[in-house]
């Protein structure tokens, strides 16, 4: 197989320009009563045509029948095997609230959460508390000061927030405070090789003191921990592919994970047709765009048949809007499936289609999980995506002589 | 994956017959007016036929997106995973032109060409002087005399020559002279290791003193060498397979590859008449034959959509004379696509079919593109194509108790 590093020879700049539009969970499974798929279901009219000219098939993002997380499916479609390359979703959220995350530096994922008198834990999430009252609480332990570090505490979401310790020899072997449910004490964080001992104490540090400062608050009065993670060394897509790509994502794990591929992140407002306005105000600047779509694999979390549907019909309905572009190589497909009849991510091989000048199109004219069945790809993992994409685009040069 | 290696540990000897007939660049793309790829427009009842007695399938050369030159396409196809064996084009070019490479032996590619007063490269070719011009020029080259190597000088055609320097330890990590442009000057070859330096001097003693031979040579002045390389060492396909394989291939280049694979190479002739000729003369004497078709490839890359689709049918006319001989195991595919639309070797799978009494046919009744999709092998990496055909022709044993 050709490794990444063996693309970065092959690789050469070019004027052509790639679109990858990843519709997240967009693989299903058929409905109980009408035998058909959320994309079997939907209106897709767009998705169709664009089928009907393009290469079409079915990806596995990880492998056959492993189910993917989010930065997973996503790192494979970007080309890095995600087995080779694991990256911390600690990492990625840090990247996602628009944090610089410097070399060297220890995130973790923290919650605010409720402790009784005992120290024994009683909500791990404090109830949800607002966002508002996130940010105060973190503005309380951003004054938290440690010997030979500084102190980063940033909100997330609700009771989410992220810690950066910044310093020198720190290390992120160490393990959670988080024991992942109500009922216990909150773990002491242990050091998982000597050389992390010291960072190990540090974290112990902030705990006790954040305990301490949260002490008298009714809502949130105590901080879990997990995921000590460091920004991985991964070679960007600048590097291996001479690509200058742009990510137009509204979730921030999204904009996290491409911003650690290199990618620059161009605003995308609030939903597909922001994203696609942004697309359009921006394409002469970039020449490989990542336009990530989130609530078909919301709904299909929620379990939410008919509101997946829904989810895709809103995105074929923006796709006009994107093929009036006309990039030289457009690539439509998923990062996992999450059938709402599940109700969570799956291992299910996701539709895939690449439509370009020199693609070979097949006889498919459907984009769903059973016509990409008869696609001129066949089943393939979806690192290969890429190097498809790259030939397509021709800007791959011909391996040996 | 089955290794090469452990390939051999299954081979065994028996008394079937396999016969691969490679048709280079036969994959195409569809014509913009009619739709129909070079396969698809050809007149191919004999190809068809075969397809509907066959199991088809697509392979991938290399792998997904990229474009194979011809030696990593044939070593894939003989089960040489073509990223592990990375054979030199000079290499085998010396070996196609019937020259036997030892061990240890350095060589070059090399071209006549001219050079003005002050030294600088006026036409890298030298015109594509006469062929027999070279032989008499390469007769001058071969009378140079250098210390403790021996220099063999041999023609290949028009301006082109192979420089062997055969001796005691000479190393073949050297750069070019040729900089590949005109306007330049000559480079000096530098050593790339220091057990490489020895080497270096040598070959730049050779440029001199060839310029020096040649300097009133009006149609030729001056030597240009490249891709010095020496003979990797590679398992054969006798050792491998435990088969008695031959070659029957028009171009020196698939000879040279063939040789180094430890073929028999065959009388050719000059067409595919020819080459089934020598295949029913040869047939007693091998149980392994590759028969190498070049001018789909060649009328591809020269964008001659209706030359390749009438090559194609020059093919077809000459299957009735192998069918004849009713091998156990038929193969036919190519190394690579070369879609005349693109006028270049491609990354696109290649359509493939393997006829045996063991094989499982499927419902593809026609050999192209499109129809291949539907294969009962389905798309599959090149390098497994050995296995296939040995496991059909009954020359494997079981793996495992």
């Amino acid at each position: 197989m050709i490794l990444i590093e063996q693309l970065k020879e092959l690789s050469y700049k070019s004027p052509s320009r790639i679109v990858f539009l990843i519709i997240d969970g967009i693989g299903g499974l058929p409905h109980p009563e009408t035998g058909k798929t959320e994309l079997e279901s939907a209106k897709k009219p767009n998705l169709n045509r664009i089928a009907s000219e393009s290469v079409c098939g079915l990806i596995d993002p990880v492998g056959a029948g492993i189910t993917p997380g989010s930065a997973p499916g996503h790192l494979a479609i970007f080309g890095y095997d995600p087995v080779r390359y694991d990256v911390g979703r600690g990492i990625i959220e840090v990247l996602g609230i628009d944090m610089e995350l410097k070399a060297g530096d220890i995130a973790a994922r923290g919650n605010f959460c409720t402790i009784d008198s005992r120290g024994i834990i009683t909500d791990r999430r404090a109830g949800r508390i607002s966002t508002e009252k996130n940010y105060e609480l973190c503005q309380i332990l951003n004054k938290i000061a440690l010997r030979g570090v500084e102190v980063l505490v940033t909100p997330v979401k609700e009771h989410r927030f992220v810690l950066i310790l910044r310093g020198e020899g720190l290390s992120p072997e160490l393990t959670d405070s988080d024991p992942q449910q109500a009922g216990m004490i909150p773990g002491k964080i242990e050091a998982l090789s000597p050389q992390a001992r010291k960072t190990a104490e540090i974290a112990n540090e902030f705990i006790l003191q954040a305990g301490a400062t949260l002490k008298n608050e009714p809502s949130a009065n105590m901080v879990l921990m997990r995921g000590f993670s460091q920004r991985p060394a991964i070679p960007t897509i600048p590097e291996i592919y001479m690509l200058n790509p742009a990510a137009i994502a509204v979730y921030p794990m999204y904009r996290g994970l491409a911003r650690l591929l290199g990618m620059q992140i161009l605003p995308a407002g609030n939903n597909i047709a922001d994203q696609v306005r942004s697309l359009h105000s921006h394409y002469g600047n970039y020449d490989f765009f990542f336009v990530h779509f989130k609530s078909t694999d919301s709904r299909g979390e929620d379990g939410d048949f008919e509101a997946k549907v829904r989810a895709i019909e809103e995105v074929d309905n923006a796709l006009p809007g994107m093929l009036d572009l006309n990039p030289d190589v457009l690539v439509i497909t998923g990062d996992h499936s999450t059938p709402a009849t599940l109700a969570m991510h799956s291992w299910h091989p996701v539709p895939f289609m690449l439509r370009s000048k020199w693609c070979r199109p097949d006889e498919v004219d459907e984009f769903s999980e059973r016509a990409c069945v008869a696609g001129g790809l066949g089943r393939f993992p979806a690192v290969n995506i890429m190097s498809l994409a790259m030939a397509n685009a021709l800007k791959l040069k011909k391996f040996g002589a």
